[in-house]
Order: C-alpha cells, then sequence, then structure tokens
C-alpha cells in the first residue's frame, strides 16, 4: 500500500522551504516587534505572515484537517488535539533570535494523526538546513541520514537547553538550579542556541547528546520530536515517564539511559497544559 | 608607508584556513579525548597537532617572534606578555563542541606588539566562516564588513555567555547568580554556542548584543578582541574598568552603554592571571 501521508510531507517540505525564503527576505529589512505574554515573549509580523501562508495554502489542499499554530493560538484559537490528521505549525521557532538576526531561526511542522506524529520538518533556514522524518523511515538532514549519539554516560555528556522567556522570579530559580544539578554531576557542558526545534535536531545529529526543556508549547516539539526518535533518541516527560505532547515539557535524549538521569535531576516547574480548556 | 603587520596578517589567515581543514578532517575520525585541570576541562590529540602545526611555521618566517599557545602553556611554557611581537593562538576554540561534534569550533590567532592587538583572526571551521580584523581597518567575515547592533538599552538586549569547564561549586554558584541578576533586568535572552571566539564574533555581527565571560584566557580573546572593536564595539574589564587581556575576564558589548549595565550586576569571580608568575 502507498504511504498515505507522503503526499503531505512533501507538501510541506516544499512550504517549509518557501516560509524559510519569507523569513530569509524579512531579516534584510527592518523587523517591528510586539510582545506577547511578558515584555521578553516576542512576535513579529513575519511570525503572523508566514503562518498565515503556511496554513492557507494547506486548507486549500486539504480542507478536512485541524491546525494548530502558534500564532492562531495566540490569537484566540483552541489547541485541543484530536485524531483528525492535524498540522502542528511554529512558522518562527526562534523568535528572539529572528528579531536579534541572531543566526537559528526554524519553520517547524509536525503531522499528527490518531495523536501520533506521522512526520516532522524543521527548516533552519539561515543555515538553509532542512531537517525531515518520516515515521519508520528515518530522519535526515539534506538529505544525509541522522543518528543520535547513543551516549550513556551523563557525565560525558553534552546538553542543551534554554533560559525561554518566563520572567517569573521562582521560574528562572528552578531553570537555574536545575542547570546546576545537572553541571555538578558534572557533565561536559550545557548549550543553547535559542529554539527548541534546532536544539532537538542538534541532538538528532549527534552533536549534543540530551535537550530538556519546561515552558515550551507543542508547535516547538511536534515537528523535531519525531526526528528525534527516527534518529534512534527517546522522548521522555521531565518526570522519566511516557512524552506528551500537549504537555509543554520534554527531554529529548539519544538514549534511555541519559533521559531517566536527566529526569532524576529536574525539579518541575508547575504548567498549564496547551490544550487545557480554562 | 606600507602596513608593517599586513604580511603577518595575509599569513595567519591561510594558516587559520589550513589549520581548520586539519580540524574538519579530524571531525569524521574517532577522537581520543584527555583531560586537564577538570575532568570536563577537555583536549585532545588534534588541539596540540593543531597548534604545533601553527607555530612552527610562524617560527620558520617570523623566528624573533613571541608565542603563546594554549597547549604550549599546558605543557608548561610560560604566558607573560611583552613588548615582542608575540602570536596568541588558541589551535581549538570549543574543544568539548569539537569533542562532541557540536558545530561550533574555531581557530584563534591573536597578533600582539608592545602589547596592543594588532589583528585578529576567528576561523569558525565547520561553518566555514573566516573572521578577520586588522586594527584601524575594520572587522570582515568571509569579505562582509561587520558592525555590532549598537544596542544601547540592556532591556531589549540578546547576550551570549558560557556556563563555563570549572565545577567548583562556588563558581558555579556565582556564574548562575549573574545569569538570574541578567534576566531579572529583564533582557532578552541569553545564549550560548561553546566557544567563546565564536560567541563574540556572533556580537560583532550584531547578532547578539554582548558577551561575557570569567575564567578564559588570553588565547580565547586575543582573536575576536580586535574584530568586536573593529565592528564599532568595545571591550571592557568585568568591573567596568579598561579591559586586561591577561585578566581572564572580559564583556565584549555592542555599546559601552550595555557593557557598564552588565558590569553592574556582575559578581566576579576570583581567577589567577593568565600573566601570574605563580
Amino acid at each position: 500500500m502507498a504511504d498515505p501521508w507522503q503526499e503531505c510531507m512533501d507538501y510541506a517540505v516544499a512550504l517549509a522551504r518557501k516560509a524559510g525564503e519569507i523569513i530569509r527576505e524579512a531579516l534584510k529589512e527592518e523587523i517591528s516587534i510586539m510582545t506577547k505574554s511578558s515584555p521578553v515573549d516576542l512576535v513579529t509580523e513575519t511570525d503572523q505572515k508566514v503562518e498565515n501562508f503556511i496554513i492557507s495554502l494547506i486548507k486549500e489542499k486539504y480542507p478536512s484537517h485541524s491546525f494548530i499554530g502558534e500564532e492562531s493560538v495566540a490569537a484566540g484559537e483552541g489547541s485541543i488535539l484530536t485524531d483528525n490528521p492535524t498540522w502542528i505549525i511554529d512558522p518562527i521557532d526562534g523568535t528572539t533570535n529572528f528579531v536579534h538576526r541572531f543566526p537559528f531561526v526554524a519553520v517547524s511542522i509536525g503531522f499528527v494523526v490518531n495523536k501520533k506524529i506521522e512526520f516532522g520538518i524543521v527548516y533552519s533556514c539561515v543555515e538553509d538546513k532542512m531537517y525531515t522524518a518520516r515515521k519508520g523511515k528515518g530522519a535526515f538532514c539534506n538529505g544525509q541520514k541522522l543518528q543520535v549519539s547513543g551516549q550513556e554516560d551523563i557525565t560525558k555528556s553534552l546538553l542543551v537547553t534554554e533560559l525561554g522567556s518566563n520572567r517569573d522570579p521562582e521560574t528562572i530559580k528552578i531553570i537555574l538550579s536545575n542547570m546546576e544539578r545537572l553541571l555538578s554531576i558534572p557533565i561536559h557542558g550545557i548549550r543553547a542556541v535559542g529554539t527548541a526545534a534546532v536544539n532537538m535536531c542538534l541532538v538528532a545529529t549527534g552533536g549534543a547528546d540530551a535537550y530538556y526543556e519546561m515552558g515550551i508549547h507543542c508547535w516547538d516539539m511536534a515537528g523535531a520530536g519525531i526526528i528525534i526518535t527516527e534518529a534512534g533518541g527517546v522522548l521522555l516527560d521531565v518526570s522519566g515517564g511516557p512524552f506528551d505532547l500537549m504537555s509543554r515539557r520534554i527531554i529529548a535524549a539519544s538514549s534511555r539511559a541519559i533521559g531517566e538521569r536527566i529526569a532524576k535531576a529536574l525539579q518541575i516547574i508547575p504548567l498549564k497544559r496547551d490544550d487545557a480548556t480554562n
């Protein structure tokens, strides 16, 4: 039987590439900045323009499909995940990077059916790196097959995470205290390039051994999540239990051993789920 | 009068490019790792091989010049800066990245005469980005002129720094507490790509507004320092006073205002200078 979703995936890759062109053009112009949940939670007209561009073209071709997009949700649309084929979209993952022209800015598209990710696309458009994964068929970057490091020893690991855009003093304290616990194990180091999707893709390439974060959203994880698993990595909840796409938290690791060791170190930040109804 | 050091600079660019080729080749092979000051202060045969390669070729051409190289110092040579023309070399800035194949690894060469940096080269060899600056003649990346952001408002700034390789509990606490103070101002965010030299070059491009760190060495700063100033940025000590190449600490900022605001926030980590004689 032919793969029922391959056509959708090919279309997503083409759209992500075009969206990346729009973003690269926008980087040449002046960028006007607005804020969302906090003075450091930034958004630009380009985020909205790119999301509209992607969603309108998918709707034209697949009118029965559902959508969860970062900017649509910010504008009041729901983010309840059903069994219907659903496109989960972050038009610009790394908006703060985009605003500063820090060179890691990604278009992220995840495609979920019956609540399982079928394929994922992360286009890191300044670097021109197209990361893709189709369930059961491996993960690739610009056509080259990806493989996680497989590292199992936390004391030999390099981690990626972010300080985030929440400026609540208690949240900052937990984020930094989690870093302190991990550094003291000790680990080799922590890096942060400013986008969840690219951080996860770096784990998929083997360049880092794990990524963890709390406070991100399903659109930050849906595209890169399957890139991790198809590259041989594992997704876990920060508690060490099963990963939940709508939970706003993730450990994406090159091995279960590293993922569970990180979970053991982490203090958990209370968060409202993406699919909370109030 | 012809520029007396232009020939040295052209030679340094050619050597950095060849050193980058050696590093890129080494990334394809298995990497065997040794440690220096702590279990997470890593070094490889490639660090030593690249430093020997660079220094031996410079010595052949300029036998009267002096050298301060990371691996030569690790092997017991001195690091006293005199007025003699001195090449300050980090063969692999970002050794932990190199070991993990995290894609930011730089060759750094600074050239100092009468204790002033005359030119600097940072070759980020996985990205194939050649950053260069000659005193009074501007800073460039792959031939394109660089300009810092000029941002003066700390609340609109993106910073770069590192968690470092010191695992002393008190040092980790100060590093994280400094991040907490800065995040709480608030600032837009903090990034860390794992090499001082590339972090500084990102400030020179305008992609970040400032870099600060304590615990690094003159070979991490000599190449990129002049790239910052020639791109219109400023170098300060973490106290807010004048920058001192041998002090193991730096603020490299897109404006004096941002640099001084960071200095105000930082608690200082006690460090032995690079030119300490005991």
